[in-house]
């Protein structure tokens, strides 16, 4: 059914309104969510000075490994880290002095600049799920995702009122050349969404090319890109405590460029941290500095993000595991830190290590939810459709969780007082033993009151029976089935689009055609 | 299958560890919760202010009824109220003040003083769902609830680590006659099981047969009832703003005895309160006041808890919904309320509205028990089980949903940062580049450094396939089947036994056969 759809061609501009009336869709943004509740704060002060003082430890005495990168190690050293091999050992309070002239919060500009964000301090970004090499839906199961995957789930990012994001990678699209297919999905997310997007970090030159493109793109927007941030890209610490050339190398592109990065260690605790909490936020902490202080050495005041992916694992099995108390504890607690660095923080997600969209990934997916939002993080990656311990991007999830974001949305307003949100009129009115349904004060409000869900089952059990007693899975199946076909892309100048059309032909011929 | 199960006859004492070896089961009882975390607080001074200002203007202006209940008004009118025909108009401060004498925290002993429970300050008490006339499970589908499944439920209620109470009508056993049924109901709590328990509310002369019983059962243990507090039953407040005589009937008898009562607005936002938050925590507030007020009348001291079930509704269907974000706020601004009065605070629950125990029921239970954690709720009712909006008990859900309760017990406690927790150690041991598994501050730690489900499903992705490509209700359903299979009685002094089998016998011969 999904593939079905994947071979329709997008139409550009114009049409979207009559379609959406022929076919009940309504095509929405929100707003990025700015908080107007408290974070959850669970260490004391004591716990986090103990924490931020071991991390300039291990700083200082253990170190971190900036491997096969001479540059990077010259920088340290002129800096007044003091160098062993590739081991540089950075002084107490160093990192973070480095740190403070990255800025506390940013703009990401978009295309279209309604769906421009704000990264850092009261506010949440939303962004759909990156990486994974397979996909799956209901009706053709678990397989290798392809660059119509991609496209589809960039479709439905854009048709996701509470994504704010259009992301990276949304799934590998593995039957492109590892070498160009950056291109193609720099496309995908500029030609068929015009909300914000990450570039391509898997070769320094492919940031290159990801910042050529944009400033392509961005001659169609006023005042064009002209060094301002366009990209939100991720840059993953090899934890413990080893930043590799690979990665590193697009660091210095994007900060070079003004683009920023989301520098983050990748935990799975008791793997690549330790299995305690506060061990693990030492760190996370130790490595976060080092990475940022040296995006400022590369160019003081290069956007960044303080970025925490943790998770926990299954002793017995050495899986991940999802949706873990552990996992939450290190993610507030990094919050914590980052708020103390005066850093944005990424974190969090729809996290899961189910197989399908049933009721473990529901369960550990709102966990993971409600501690992003409630963790004070900044920009949520993985936000929807990841299954399977991110190995799987799912077309069913990722339209429930995008739902289940709307949910954040409300969560994170606060709540009104004013006089018609204390409804005394109402309960006036009404009195002992009444009904509120007809009160003049519902009547008025009962539009937004509440949240309603555009996925799941709120129907009478005999009318869900009736319709075939179906799981969530497939009403979202159905979800997806009718939004693909309601996609019209957003319109683009036919001269920009010709030019990145060039570009993207001139770099593949140079451009190796290896499959993997 | 469950009902193959249901027909075992429950062996009294002995045997547990035996059997517990040959069918791998270890059944454990986890000590309630007490937290190491704060409380998230959405409301500031000002909105508690207004909300507490206008509570009081409910009560003073609009008033509270006492429906067929000569005695309550005649209480109100000595206690300063006006009374206009059921209606009692209660004067600022009056209310409030009444309720200064019930206490902010309170023991609920348990026939096994283990299982003691401390309801009240930091304390959260895990309860199962409640009041479900349909039960259903995947092999048998959904169906009218029976004797049979109200035993199998408080078995699984005992054998569930996470859960601390045993709870009151785990299902509604429809194959019993009305009148007759909460005497088999309390002998299921008394006999299956040794963790405390409710009494019935549905007649006052059905709660002071659960108090005779009570006496009865606690002649077993040191120093009898005496008193004290071994049941803490639930009195539905009908919302708006009215007390009915049956509940204040139950809610009198168990107050003069002692025993312990949630008084709880029973709200489905924008039908029983105002469709906005801060109208319908007024009146939470208001009824609440009134209604534990009422309780210090019959009985200064009595203990009570301040309740609050809050739902929202679908405003096109008119269909209950879960787990959405205005009946979050509604409960974290409960608990603040709550707080502020002194009180214990009852809140929140695995709840969900979707048919079966799907994705839907997932992200709807885990957004509500992530919520009735960090709302403060000190004793949560519905904490697992509960399907299709409270129309059903379901068995895989039941066990899903114990299983996520762990997720609560960790994340309440407070993030170590002892040296252990440090784990300096590991780091330096490890160092950049290294692997955590084998070092030895993993191995020292490992068994209890992370949360383990015992539902969920970690297994690498084709020995999963292999073994059938399961969701989490098949393999929920299996682990009901163990359970039940597993499941040994705690040992009951047989005279204790004869005399309850004996007050039933007695009570039965007079009581009514009517099944509806």
């Amino acid at each position: 059914m999904v593939e079905a759809v994947a071979g329709r061609r997008a139409r550009s501009g114009g049409g979207a309104a009559r379609r959406a009336e022929r076919t009940g869709m309504r095509i929405e943004a929100a707003r990025f969510i700015t908080r107007g509740i408290p974070n959850l704060d669970i260490l004391n002060e004591e716990a986090l000075e103990i924490i931020e003082a071991n991390a300039e430890t291990v700083l200082e005495e253990i170190g971190v490994a900036f491997v096969e990168n001479p540059r990077a190690l010259k920088l340290w050293k002129e800096a007044g880290a003091t160098v062993e091999g590739e081991r540089v050992h950075i002084p107490r309070g160093l990192a973070r002095k480095l740190c403070a002239t990255a800025p506390a919060q940013f703009t990401q500009i978009a295309r279209n600049p309604e769906r421009n964000v704000e990264i850092g301090g009261k506010n949440l970004v939303l962004a759909p799920v990156y990486g994974p090499p397979f996909v799956r839906d209901n009706s053709g199961g678990r397989r290798y995702a392809t660059m119509a995957d991609f496209n589809n789930f960039v479709k439905l990012g854009y048709m996701s009122k509470w994504l704010h994001h259009s992301g990276g990678t949304v799934c590998e699209p593995t039957d492109i050349p590892v070498a160009k297919r950056h291109l193609d999905m720099l496309m995908a997310h500029m030609t068929l969404s015009d909300k914000p997007f990450m570039g391509s970090v898997t070769e320094p030159s492919r940031a290159e090319d990801s910042v050529a493109m944009t400033e392509i793109l961005f001659k169609g927007v006023d005042g064009g890109l002209n060094g301002r941030c366009a990209m939100t890209s991720l840059i993953n610490i090899n934890s413990p405590l080893t930043f590799d050339s690979v990665m590193m190398g697009a660091l210095e592109a994007y900060a070079e460029a003004g683009q920023a990065c989301i520098i983050s260690p990748f935990i799975v605790g008791g793997a690549m941290a330790p299995v305690s909490v506060a061990g693990t936020l030492t760190q996370v902490l130790a490595e976060v500095m080092a990475g940022v202080a040296y995006s400022q050495l590369i160019r003081p005041g290069a956007p960044v993000i303080f970025g925490a992916f943790v998770t926990s694992i299954d002793m017995n099995s050495g899986a991940p595991t999802f949706g873990t108390p552990e996992a939450s504890q290190v993610t507030y607690g990094a919050g914590q830190l980052a708020r103390r660095m005066g850093l944005p923080f990424r974190s969090a997600g729809a996290f899961c290590g189910s197989k399908l969209p049933d009721a473990q990934a529901g369960y550990e997916s709102a966990n993971s939810l409600n501690m992003g939002l409630l963790s004070g993080v900044n920009f949520m990656l993985h936000a929807c459709g990841w299954l399977e311990g991110g190995l799987v991007s799912s077309y069913e999830k990722f339209v429930m969780d995008a739902d289940q974001l709307g949910i954040l949305h409300r969560l994170a307003a606060a709540v009104p007082v004013d006089e018609n949100g204390q409804g005394m009129d109402a309960i006036r009115e009404v009195g002992p033993g009444g009904h509120y349904l007809g009160c003049a004060h519902t009547q008025a409000n009962y539009q937004t009151a509440f949240w309603k869900s555009e996925v799941l089952d709120y129907k009478p059990f005999e009318t869900w029976e009736e319709e075939g007693a179906r799981d969530t899975a497939a009403l979202a199946s159905e979800r997806v089935t009718r939004l693909l076909g309601a996609y019209e892309a957003p319109p683009l100048d036919a001269g920009i689009r010709e030019e990145l059309e060039a570009f993207i032909a001139r770099r593949k011929e140079v451009l190796p055609d290896a499959m993997a």
